[in-house]
Protein backbone atom coordinates (compact mmCIF):
# COMPACT_ATOMS: atom_id res chain seq x y z
CA UNK A 1 0.00 0.00 0.00
CA UNK A 2 1.19 3.55 -0.61
CA UNK A 3 -0.57 7.26 -0.86
CA UNK A 4 -0.23 9.79 -3.43
CA UNK A 5 -2.36 13.24 -4.49
CA UNK A 6 -1.52 16.16 -6.70
CA UNK A 7 0.54 18.03 -4.63
CA UNK A 8 1.73 21.17 -6.59
CA UNK A 9 1.38 23.64 -9.27
CA UNK A 10 4.25 24.82 -10.67
CA UNK A 11 4.82 27.86 -13.03
CA UNK A 12 8.02 27.27 -14.75
CA UNK A 13 9.43 30.31 -16.23
CA UNK A 14 12.72 30.26 -18.30
CA UNK A 15 14.14 33.14 -16.66
CA UNK A 16 17.50 34.00 -15.12
CA UNK A 17 15.28 36.51 -13.02
CA UNK A 18 13.09 33.95 -10.43
CA UNK A 19 12.15 36.61 -8.18
CA UNK A 20 10.90 38.97 -11.37
CA UNK A 21 9.08 35.70 -12.49
CA UNK A 22 7.34 35.42 -8.94
CA UNK A 23 6.79 39.04 -8.64
CA UNK A 24 4.01 39.13 -11.36
CA UNK A 25 2.73 35.56 -10.78
CA UNK A 26 2.14 37.05 -6.87
CA UNK A 27 0.82 40.24 -7.92
CA UNK A 28 -1.13 38.44 -10.81
CA UNK A 29 -3.09 36.00 -8.74
CA UNK A 30 -2.91 37.88 -5.10
CA UNK A 31 -0.01 36.01 -2.90
CA UNK A 32 2.95 36.79 -1.54
CA UNK A 33 6.17 35.25 -2.76
CA UNK A 34 9.07 33.11 0.09
CA UNK A 35 12.30 31.95 -0.29
CA UNK A 36 12.75 28.41 0.46
CA UNK A 37 13.77 27.32 3.77
CA UNK A 38 15.86 24.60 2.02
CA UNK A 39 19.17 25.73 0.61
CA UNK A 40 18.52 23.59 -2.80
CA UNK A 41 15.43 26.07 -3.39
CA UNK A 42 17.39 28.70 -4.91
CA UNK A 43 15.04 28.89 -8.45
CA UNK A 44 12.01 28.34 -6.53
CA UNK A 45 9.69 30.96 -5.32
CA UNK A 46 6.62 29.74 -2.78
CA UNK A 47 3.21 31.80 -3.54
CA UNK A 48 1.76 31.16 -0.54
CA UNK A 49 -2.01 30.53 0.03
CA UNK A 50 -4.44 28.89 1.67
CA UNK A 51 -3.19 25.89 3.29
CA UNK A 52 -5.77 23.37 1.94
CA UNK A 53 -5.07 24.33 -1.85
CA UNK A 54 -1.90 22.49 -3.62
CA UNK A 55 1.16 24.38 -3.44
CA UNK A 56 2.06 26.87 -6.02
CA UNK A 57 5.67 27.52 -6.90
CA UNK A 58 7.48 29.64 -9.02
CA UNK A 59 10.44 28.00 -10.36
CA UNK A 60 13.09 29.55 -13.03
CA UNK A 61 14.10 26.83 -15.82
CA UNK A 62 16.46 26.88 -18.49
CA UNK A 63 13.91 25.07 -21.14
CA UNK A 64 10.90 27.00 -22.70
CA UNK A 65 8.69 28.21 -19.74
CA UNK A 66 5.66 25.88 -19.04
CA UNK A 67 3.69 25.22 -16.04
CA UNK A 68 3.58 21.72 -14.89
CA UNK A 69 1.88 19.71 -11.50
CA UNK A 70 4.14 17.65 -9.08
CA UNK A 71 2.16 14.35 -7.50
CA UNK A 72 3.18 14.00 -4.08
CA UNK A 73 3.91 10.15 -2.78
CA UNK A 74 5.09 8.19 0.11
CA UNK A 75 6.74 5.54 -2.18
CA UNK A 76 8.66 7.31 -5.34
CA UNK A 77 8.99 3.85 -7.23
CA UNK A 78 5.60 2.38 -6.15
CA UNK A 79 3.93 5.63 -7.28
CA UNK A 80 5.93 5.80 -10.51
CA UNK A 81 5.82 1.68 -11.35
CA UNK A 82 1.59 2.76 -11.10
CA UNK A 83 1.29 5.40 -13.14
CA UNK A 84 3.73 3.62 -15.53
CA UNK A 85 0.65 0.95 -15.26
CA UNK A 86 -1.85 3.74 -16.00
CA UNK A 87 0.16 4.98 -19.77
CA UNK A 88 3.08 7.24 -18.09
CA UNK A 89 6.86 6.91 -19.42
CA UNK A 90 9.57 7.37 -16.91
CA UNK A 91 12.20 10.67 -18.36
CA UNK A 92 14.78 11.15 -15.71
CA UNK A 93 15.09 10.67 -12.25
CA UNK A 94 16.37 13.85 -10.23
CA UNK A 95 17.62 14.20 -6.79
CA UNK A 96 14.91 12.52 -4.92
CA UNK A 97 11.84 12.31 -7.76
CA UNK A 98 11.21 11.20 -10.86
CA UNK A 99 10.09 13.22 -13.77
CA UNK A 100 7.54 11.63 -15.68
CA UNK A 101 5.43 12.09 -19.20
CA UNK A 102 1.51 11.77 -19.35
CA UNK A 103 0.51 9.46 -22.48
CA UNK A 104 -1.50 13.02 -23.05
CA UNK A 105 2.00 14.33 -23.80
CA UNK A 106 3.04 16.43 -20.38
CA UNK A 107 6.11 16.09 -18.61
CA UNK A 108 4.99 16.01 -14.42
CA UNK A 109 6.74 15.11 -11.53
CA UNK A 110 6.49 12.04 -8.76
CA UNK A 111 7.70 13.07 -5.17
CA UNK A 112 8.10 13.11 -1.84
CA UNK A 113 5.02 14.56 0.13
CA UNK A 114 5.03 18.29 0.44
CA UNK A 115 1.69 18.70 2.14
CA UNK A 116 0.89 18.95 5.71
CA UNK A 117 -1.87 17.05 5.67
CA UNK A 118 -0.68 14.22 3.05
CA UNK A 119 -0.99 11.77 5.52
CA UNK A 120 -4.58 12.80 6.09
CA UNK A 121 -5.69 13.25 2.55
CA UNK A 122 -3.95 11.45 0.07
CA UNK A 123 -5.39 9.07 -1.62
CA UNK A 124 -4.54 5.30 -0.65
CA UNK A 125 -3.78 3.03 -3.39
CA UNK A 126 -3.27 -1.06 -3.04
CA UNK A 127 -0.49 -3.33 -4.18
CA UNK A 128 -2.03 -3.84 -7.46
CA UNK A 129 -2.90 -0.28 -7.76
CA UNK A 130 -6.57 -0.33 -6.77
CA UNK A 131 -7.60 2.42 -4.89
CA UNK A 132 -8.18 1.65 -1.42
CA UNK A 133 -9.90 4.72 -0.27
CA UNK A 134 -10.07 8.20 -1.17
CA UNK A 135 -10.67 11.53 0.55
CA UNK B 1 -13.15 47.33 -6.77
CA UNK B 2 -13.31 44.08 -8.44
CA UNK B 3 -12.47 40.73 -7.25
CA UNK B 4 -9.79 37.47 -8.59
CA UNK B 5 -8.14 34.55 -7.33
CA UNK B 6 -6.82 31.36 -8.22
CA UNK B 7 -9.84 29.10 -10.20
CA UNK B 8 -8.49 26.58 -12.20
CA UNK B 9 -5.89 24.32 -13.22
CA UNK B 10 -6.84 23.13 -16.65
CA UNK B 11 -4.62 20.14 -18.11
CA UNK B 12 -4.37 20.92 -21.94
CA UNK B 13 -4.68 17.17 -23.94
CA UNK B 14 -4.05 17.68 -27.64
CA UNK B 15 -6.51 14.59 -28.47
CA UNK B 16 -9.63 14.04 -29.79
CA UNK B 17 -10.08 11.17 -27.43
CA UNK B 18 -11.51 13.33 -24.16
CA UNK B 19 -12.11 10.58 -22.57
CA UNK B 20 -8.95 8.90 -22.62
CA UNK B 21 -7.40 11.55 -22.10
CA UNK B 22 -9.47 12.22 -18.99
CA UNK B 23 -9.55 8.71 -17.70
CA UNK B 24 -5.38 8.91 -17.25
CA UNK B 25 -5.79 11.85 -15.46
CA UNK B 26 -8.50 10.78 -13.10
CA UNK B 27 -6.41 7.54 -12.37
CA UNK B 28 -2.73 9.48 -11.40
CA UNK B 29 -4.76 11.97 -9.13
CA UNK B 30 -7.42 9.31 -7.94
CA UNK B 31 -10.42 11.22 -8.49
CA UNK B 32 -13.63 10.85 -10.58
CA UNK B 33 -13.62 12.81 -14.37
CA UNK B 34 -17.42 14.35 -14.74
CA UNK B 35 -18.63 15.42 -18.02
CA UNK B 36 -19.83 19.41 -17.51
CA UNK B 37 -23.73 20.16 -17.22
CA UNK B 38 -22.97 23.22 -19.64
CA UNK B 39 -23.72 21.72 -23.02
CA UNK B 40 -20.55 23.90 -24.45
CA UNK B 41 -18.43 21.77 -22.35
CA UNK B 42 -18.17 19.00 -24.17
CA UNK B 43 -14.29 19.39 -25.08
CA UNK B 44 -13.80 19.16 -20.88
CA UNK B 45 -14.39 17.22 -18.27
CA UNK B 46 -14.25 17.82 -14.26
CA UNK B 47 -11.52 16.32 -11.82
CA UNK B 48 -13.67 16.59 -8.88
CA UNK B 49 -11.61 17.07 -5.99
CA UNK B 50 -11.86 18.68 -2.27
CA UNK B 51 -14.19 21.91 -2.97
CA UNK B 52 -11.89 23.91 -1.41
CA UNK B 53 -9.01 23.49 -4.09
CA UNK B 54 -9.15 25.07 -7.78
CA UNK B 55 -10.81 23.33 -10.30
CA UNK B 56 -8.98 20.40 -12.38
CA UNK B 57 -10.00 20.38 -15.75
CA UNK B 58 -9.20 17.97 -18.78
CA UNK B 59 -9.70 19.77 -22.04
CA UNK B 60 -9.92 18.23 -25.06
CA UNK B 61 -7.63 20.88 -27.68
CA UNK B 62 -5.64 20.83 -31.16
CA UNK B 63 -2.72 22.87 -30.10
CA UNK B 64 0.09 20.99 -28.60
CA UNK B 65 -0.44 19.42 -24.57
CA UNK B 66 0.12 21.80 -21.92
CA UNK B 67 -1.15 22.67 -18.79
CA UNK B 68 -2.39 26.54 -17.72
CA UNK B 69 -3.92 28.41 -14.97
CA UNK B 70 -7.50 29.95 -15.27
CA UNK B 71 -7.86 33.10 -12.71
CA UNK B 72 -11.15 34.25 -11.99
CA UNK B 73 -13.07 37.40 -11.60
CA UNK B 74 -16.42 39.27 -11.08
CA UNK B 75 -14.94 42.04 -13.42
CA UNK B 76 -13.05 40.44 -16.56
CA UNK B 77 -12.38 44.09 -18.22
CA UNK B 78 -10.53 44.97 -15.00
CA UNK B 79 -9.15 42.08 -14.26
CA UNK B 80 -7.66 42.14 -18.21
CA UNK B 81 -6.77 45.83 -17.57
CA UNK B 82 -5.08 44.76 -13.78
CA UNK B 83 -2.91 42.08 -15.47
CA UNK B 84 -2.23 44.26 -18.48
CA UNK B 85 -0.45 46.73 -15.67
CA UNK B 86 1.26 43.44 -14.16
CA UNK B 87 2.83 43.18 -17.63
CA UNK B 88 0.94 40.78 -19.54
CA UNK B 89 -0.52 41.01 -22.70
CA UNK B 90 -4.11 40.00 -24.28
CA UNK B 91 -4.20 37.13 -27.09
CA UNK B 92 -7.37 37.23 -27.94
CA UNK B 93 -11.07 37.05 -26.40
CA UNK B 94 -13.31 33.96 -26.54
CA UNK B 95 -16.54 33.62 -25.35
CA UNK B 96 -16.99 35.54 -22.29
CA UNK B 97 -13.14 34.97 -21.39
CA UNK B 98 -9.94 36.01 -22.58
CA UNK B 99 -6.80 34.60 -23.35
CA UNK B 100 -3.80 36.09 -22.32
CA UNK B 101 0.26 35.82 -21.74
CA UNK B 102 2.34 36.37 -18.93
CA UNK B 103 5.56 38.33 -18.96
CA UNK B 104 6.75 35.14 -18.47
CA UNK B 105 5.53 33.00 -21.45
CA UNK B 106 2.99 31.09 -20.35
CA UNK B 107 -0.77 31.73 -21.53
CA UNK B 108 -3.49 31.70 -18.95
CA UNK B 109 -7.02 32.70 -18.78
CA UNK B 110 -9.20 35.24 -17.29
CA UNK B 111 -12.89 34.40 -17.13
CA UNK B 112 -15.69 34.70 -15.02
CA UNK B 113 -16.47 33.56 -11.49
CA UNK B 114 -16.02 29.35 -11.26
CA UNK B 115 -15.24 28.35 -7.43
CA UNK B 116 -18.75 28.29 -5.16
CA UNK B 117 -16.98 30.63 -2.29
CA UNK B 118 -15.22 32.85 -4.94
CA UNK B 119 -16.51 36.01 -3.14
CA UNK B 120 -15.89 35.05 0.64
CA UNK B 121 -11.86 33.95 -0.55
CA UNK B 122 -10.93 35.95 -3.65
CA UNK B 123 -8.77 39.24 -3.48
CA UNK B 124 -10.06 42.15 -3.61
CA UNK B 125 -8.50 45.02 -5.76
CA UNK B 126 -8.74 48.66 -5.79
CA UNK B 127 -9.74 50.52 -8.92
CA UNK B 128 -5.59 51.97 -9.02
CA UNK B 129 -5.05 47.70 -9.15
CA UNK B 130 -3.68 47.67 -5.48
CA UNK B 131 -4.70 44.77 -2.73
CA UNK B 132 -8.01 45.94 -0.58
CA UNK B 133 -7.92 42.40 0.82
CA UNK B 134 -7.18 38.98 1.16
CA UNK B 135 -8.06 35.91 2.14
Amino acid sequence: MHKSRLATIVIDCQTEQIDDAARFWAAALGRDAHRLDDPAGANYRDLKGPSQEPTLLVQAVSHPSRVHIDIETDDVDAEVARLEGLGARRVQPVKTWWVMEAPTGQRFCVVRPQRADFNEHANVWGDAGEKATKD
